[in-house]
């Protein structure tokens, strides 16, 4: 289709301004996706003629969206200048609340964390939860010396689930007073930058989709295992999200040996864990961390707390497979993280449990997975944002 | 988009012959999707000149595709002839192997079913089951008055997952030596008809979405109770099968109360519910049909084997809202028909097992809801297969 095409096609008058613009953003897109190429490349593969590719790139360079990164010497003809897009053209903001930390990034249009700061959450209400996002979010901003009007959109991972209505989070059941109104707004207003909200789980399996584990999965679960317990889900590349947001709420699936009305998610995240290990005789200030070590070391009740938090990601992973079919499970979260552990009694579970065994792997990004996915939904509207904004500027 | 620019972006030569097809196909969508119209409405909708839209309508009522099927006189104006796809132009074949019936359906290519025929499945074997199933459609065909080169295509539900490149059906537990290779080639052969398979739920699911309550769902999942136990999940008007057709394969969900190595599937099946009411003091020839016709009396132990169904039921309910967040949920099959029973017990529990509830009702489509979505399925191979046939022959 050629660019008059398309812009005939979204029912937008031709004219000479629209076609330059659409040929430019042709341009930016297949550089964006195949990597450097010469003026030369450029017109043999889009199609468009060798002075069209040579004033856009012009355009693209004069707006500070595409630079040259080197140069490409053929065997024969001349040497050919190579384009990239600029990836300082524009920046985001990545965030990821959890219970236990609070991790804001910066990253470039290409994805590049550039500064980024990790903190305890130790906020005594939403209020200051709301503050410490702010304040963490400036600070990371001023320590990457990019200009505040240069990070253009703003992607929060938390808990629960995002209501776009009534702006709030709902199902956030570890972070108390997180669901009321107004609290995104604030942080909103006070960034003075857009700013999307998702869940947690969602975010963390874009996040291994995009930089991980996931790459190439037609179906994949990423379950997220912490303080809470969820599942993110990528179909074919796209985020799976149910009728109303709520798909991978696996906290409230049912379970064999569940007590009513505990929650699964009350049986598998950390505090389990460790309320495990006490009923098998561990004794002490304990924490997850501290039971997965100990195990390791042997510690019997320790071993045997792990072995139940392993049948129990195993009745997870079973229901997932049983109701979506994916061709691949990646567990993380803080608990996940653990996996050299789980791994095993995982597995074994489920070779008892049921037939349809999907491989279940660690996540490579680890605790970073929810933090990169914010990043990666960021910069999908940040391109569009920053393309818009510089080319109208030139 | 213009006819040309369409047959350019398919990377087809543009030309006068593939133009002259284009419209008419277009033509032909149009008529079917949104009811008759006169060649002056098609002209306004399509773009297209008069002349174009009557030479066009031309070669398709020559080529047997569309017909005239009234008129319309318009305040001003002359009366004007009315066209309307011909559904007699092409038919196809619908079957429903189930463990206890086999249902085969002969419908034209408005989806409207000309012959059928129900027939208790009393095969032994797998072989004489494919024999049953190709003199049944033989017969169908036959009463029918279609003659069976005008049968373009057939698609088979069954229960288990058909295994493209094997050409046989896998995890169809309930009907034995029905996995073995060669049965659908044999089918095929000996029908003459291009045949497809698909499990039986996704079929039901399609059929409800498309002839019954699931329309205009966003998400939503049919379970299919009966001999065994399925659900087909229709997203946003497409079947999701998941990374390899499993997707849906609930019989192998873990659950509340189970007794290793017990699979959900033969907790919540007819034979189940028979098990239940015996287990709580029936006695007698029963089926699952006695045991609800009971209940319905007021039978205490009946009573209770609905409820334990209908607990069950709720279990695998919430399993599904957990995973997918559908906004609808139907029952349907053999149990499943016996919603106006179940639905009570399996609301009531749900409330105490999940704040995830979607809505859950009978199917409208009731037994016939398989062999509905295998019509609907093979119709939209057959349209195209008819067009194709026809546009060429004429």
């Amino acid at each position: 289709m050629t660019a008059a095409d398309a812009a005939e096609q979204q029912g937008r008058p031709w004219n000479r301004q629209r076609l330059r613009s659409t040929n430019e953003r042709l341009l930016l897109d297949r550089l964006r996706a195949a990597g450097a190429a010469s003026r030369a490349q450029l017109a043999r593969e889009t199609g468009l003629s060798k002075p069209t590719v040579s004033s856009a790139l012009a355009a693209l360079e004069a707006a500070g969206l595409v630079h040259e990164v080197g140069t490409h010497a053929p065997e024969r003809g001349r040497t050919a200048v190579l384009y990239a897009p600029d990836p300082a053209a524009g920046h985001v903001l990545g965030v990821d609340v959890g219970r236990g930390w609070l991790r804001v990034a910066v990253a470039d249009l290409d994805g590049a964390v550039v500064a980024r700061s990790d903190v305890r959450n130790r906020a005594r209400s939403s209020g200051a939860m709301a503050d410490l996002v702010v304040s963490t979010a400036r600070q990371v901003v001023a320590g990457s010396g990019v200009a505040p009007r240069e990070v253009v959109h703003a992607v929060v991972g938390t808990p629960g689930v995002y209501d776009e209505k009534q702006r709030r989070v709902r199902y956030a059941m570890h972070l108390p007073g997180w669901g009321r109104a107004g609290l995104f707004d604030r942080m909103r207003e006070e960034l003075g930058v857009p700013l999307e909200v998702h869940n947690d789980a969602n975010l963390a399996a874009l996040g291994e989709y995009t930089y991980g584990v996931g790459a190439g999965s037609r179906l994949f679960a990423y379950i997220l295992i912490g303080t809470g317990l969820g599942m993110g889900v990528v179909s074919e590349g796209r985020l799976f999200t149910g009728a109303h947001g709520l798909a991978g709420e696996i906290g409230f699936l049912p379970w064999p040996g569940q007590q009513k009305p505990e929650r699964l998610e009350d049986a598998v995240s950390g505090v389990a864990v460790v309320e495990a290990a006490r009923r098998f005789g561990m004794s002490g200030q304990l924490t997850a961390k501290a039971v997965f070590d100990a195990a390791r070391q042997g510690n019997e009740a320790a071993v045997k707390a792990v072995q139940l938090e392993g049948e129990r990601i195993a009745h997870t992973v079973a229901a997932a497979a049983a109701v979506l079919d994916p061709d691949l499970v990646v567990l993380g979260g803080g608990v996940g993280h653990s996996v050299d552990l789980l791994l095993k009694p995982v597995r074994d579970n489920l070779r008892a449990l049921t037939p349809l065994r999907p491989k279940v792997v660690p996540s490579r990004l680890g605790e970073d997975a929810v933090l990169l996915g914010a990043v990666a939904t960021a910069l999908g509207t940040a391109r569009d944002v920053v393309f818009e904004r510089r080319s109208a500027a030139s």
